[in-house]
């Protein structure tokens, strides 16, 4: 007699589910610190919606939670195993099924990677703006679960901003199909909106509408270095409220600078407290876009500021920016924190920052996308030294501590996945909470969509 | 002993709540047509959350239907009374709490005008976008509930696209703060969006905070006259799929032409199929984007392109469109329809009209918000004749049907209210029927919130 995971396997086609641990092993985590993975009962990589069905109803018919993943480049252990689950790897449902020109959408699969989605609609004059640093690893199902943001939503958005509409299976294997393919739509609630963003918890993504826009003009890139943060703070301030709408808008901090410089050398101060890098990308009007920006900059004693008069010098200016990640991850392990608050308050947070940093030892880097507000702390720390660890631990719940205080939020582009569970609960409060449970249960009544991460 | 509604009326100050049927008859009625309208109980004209809790409290207590009510310039019953309900109307609280030019946000309460806050942003440099027709009477309460539209939204986007964060009152007077005050933010499930749009039904909206941007740039305007509706069609996918990305994407009918020259002598081609009229914010640059949109109408055989050299042209070629509303009432009593279609689709719409005009014998005038899909076919009747008002009906649902036939929606814009609830379940499924029915009871168990109306 078989037991039900091989009667699963028998049903879909060979190869789809994996339970050899040599295999399975590779799927337990994503990319975050600090945060559990169980050993998962096996990984399912189906290719259909009915395969998708298939799973979900075996699922509910044998109680066994389903974690579903697509690169697994999230930074908050979302997808990562819990004991006993089907890990259900959305990348082999890859295809752009559609994407249509005059109605300004493309349909496609959630394994379908960010870059590949980007550079088929830049064929044809199209542009998706939503670009997590991830973007040439990861799915587009990811980032709808998470609700990924990037370096252009100051301008245009995060994903969530460019769903039109799912099509998603649901615990019990039926498929629902929310939202539209119209650019306006306003029949009963909103559960597109409702499903992006959910990690995983209400449904399985099975294919997406997408709205596109047209191509932007080329873009021009500032960069001003100052000796105070506080300057550059103020700097961020007057350039949003001047009515200038950057593309781009960077910062990194002195830790930052200095990683980035010891890893390229890129003649970059490592002296200046702040870098600050913009851009427009209004085309013809980009130059003097990038001149007025620069021209605050300077009012606001700005030790140096460099406009770039083409693309190639806009490379050069972007570089430093690109370079953080490997940078920082050269330092030692790291635990990457998600906060946002209002602009207003950046110059509290990042002097609240120096004061964790001091207050628990810890070596506290932090760039960020600082035209929304959206910060990334990262604490540098020493994996093989516990008590660096837990130090590390105190900083970072510090931090999330200081941006609920300061009128922000946990999470700005990250999602809360396991990271963040405890803390999500005291930026909701209770009765947000409660009805955050509530509806979750309307969903999976019986708690087999990803139990324990973020509600 | 005193009747529960006068113990609410003692708890409440002088004037809060209203049972004299002259002034409440007054509130029974939105803007829609051939939708039912109860005798309600009493208006409640609060002033504070406080004050809409006690309602609230009270209304849970005696299992008392509440209506939330704005402005009433609603078209589709929404706001309209059910016998023994509380009318809640929040025209009084009705304070711009905060404009703040940093981050971009307004804080206001429900009963704001959307024209005094549009004009009370752009005194800072600032622009709120979402501008439904209604925008000098309506409520930005009401826009929120109904998820308003307007024209330029092919553009900037609807009302939900500048939400952030609500506070709500739930059915049990309990308040709810749902959303953020930051650029973004990704903690836990995105109840706004699930508030925004949901017709009074789940919560009552007592304030929020909006998304605002910097000024836009002065806009020019082009206008072209067409022969043939299908050269329009084809001009407007032209124009969308060509990259200039149109601030404003209207069009008129031969019926709507006609209507408009009749009440006023424009000097309009009344044999005319089909006006385009399209506008460019970009300031320097939009004189070239109107110019290219007129060479594109030119290209697919346009009778006449006039392209406007300023604000005085542009306002004179828009004049238009804003009389639609008023000569069509001239025709008769309307019946305002407002589908949406892909816009690849559009030319099946416009011809199933005629279609639909010529079987049911009626007048069918058709503006729309073309840029986006979203038509306002509108059924002109003799409210007299009972004969005439049901082949009004008729066409109507034909219109509906054609719609979703067409991949589209029943209510781009409008909302479902009383007027198109049962098209909503044809348009959702049961499944997503079912699911949204139960997001309801979560959020009121007792089903006292706006009870009868779009679910």
């Amino acid at each position: 007699m078989s037991t039900p995971i091989e009667e699963l396997a028998a049903a879909l086609p060979e190869g789809t589910v994996v339970t050899d641990p040599a295999t399975s092993d590779a799927y337990r985590r994503d990319s975050a610190s600090f945060c559990a993975a169980g050993t998962p009962l096996a990984v399912v990589r189906p290719t259909t919606t009915e395969q998708v069905q298939a799973v979900m109803r075996w699922a509910t018919a044998h109680r066994v939670p389903v974690v579903p993943q697509g690169a697994r480049t999230g930074l908050s252990g979302g997808a990562n195993a819990i004991d006993g689950a089907l890990l259900l790897s959305m990348v082999r449902m890859n295809r752009i099924v559609k994407i249509d020109e005059v109605d300004q959408i493309a349909v496609v699969e959630p394994g379908v990677i960010n870059a590949d989605l980007s550079r088929a609609v830049a064929d044809v004059g199209l542009f998706y703006p939503p670009d997590p640093s991830s973007w040439e690893m990861s799915t587009i199902g990811g980032n709808l679960a998470t609700n990924a943001g990037g370096l252009c939503c100051v301008k245009y958005g995060v994903t969530a901003d460019f769903v039109r509409g799912l099509e998603v299976v649901l615990a019990d294997g039926e498929v629902l199909r929310v939202g539209r393919s119209t650019a306006k739509g306003v029949a009963g609630l909103d559960l597109t909106r409702l499903l992006v963003g959910s990690e995983g918890t209400l449904a399985v993504i099975t294919r997406a509408t997408l709205a596109l826009r047209p191509t932007p003009e080329p873009a021009l890139t500032m960069a001003a270095v100052f000796d105070k943060t506080s300057d550059a703070m103020t700097a961020v301030a007057r350039i949003m409220a001047s009515g200038l709408r950057p593309s781009m808008m960077e910062y990194l901090d002195k830790p930052s600078i200095r990683a980035v410089q010891a890893y390229r050398d890129m003649g970059l101060p490592t002296d200046a407290e702040a870098l600050l890098i913009t851009q427009s990308d209004r085309g013809p009007l980009a130059a003097a876009d990038v001149a007025a920006m620069g021209v605050i900059c300077e009012e606001l004693g700005a030790a140096e500021v460099a406009v770039a008069e083409d693309a190639a010098e806009s490379a050069m200016l972007t570089q430093a920016r690109r370079l953080v990640n490997p940078a920082v991850e050269e330092l030692g392990a790291t635990l990457v924190d998600d906060v946002a608050v209002p602009r207003a308050r950046l110059v509290d947070l990042l002097a609240g920052m120096d004061r964790i940093s001091a207050e628990t030892g810890t070596l506290i880097v932090c760039p960020g996308h600082i035209g929304d507000g959206n910060m990334h702390p990262t604490v540098v720390f020493d994996r093989g030294d516990a008590a660096a660890a837990e130090r590390a631990q105190t900083a970072f719940d510090a931090i999330m501590r200081l941006a609920l205080e300061l009128g922000g939020t946990i999470t700005g582009e990250h999602g809360v996945g396991l990271l963040k569970r405890d803390w999500l609960r005291t930026e909701l409060g209770e009765t947000s909470y409660g009805l955050q449970r509530q509806i979750k249960s309307v969903f999976d009544p019986l708690g087999i969509l990803n139990p324990g991460k973020v509600l």
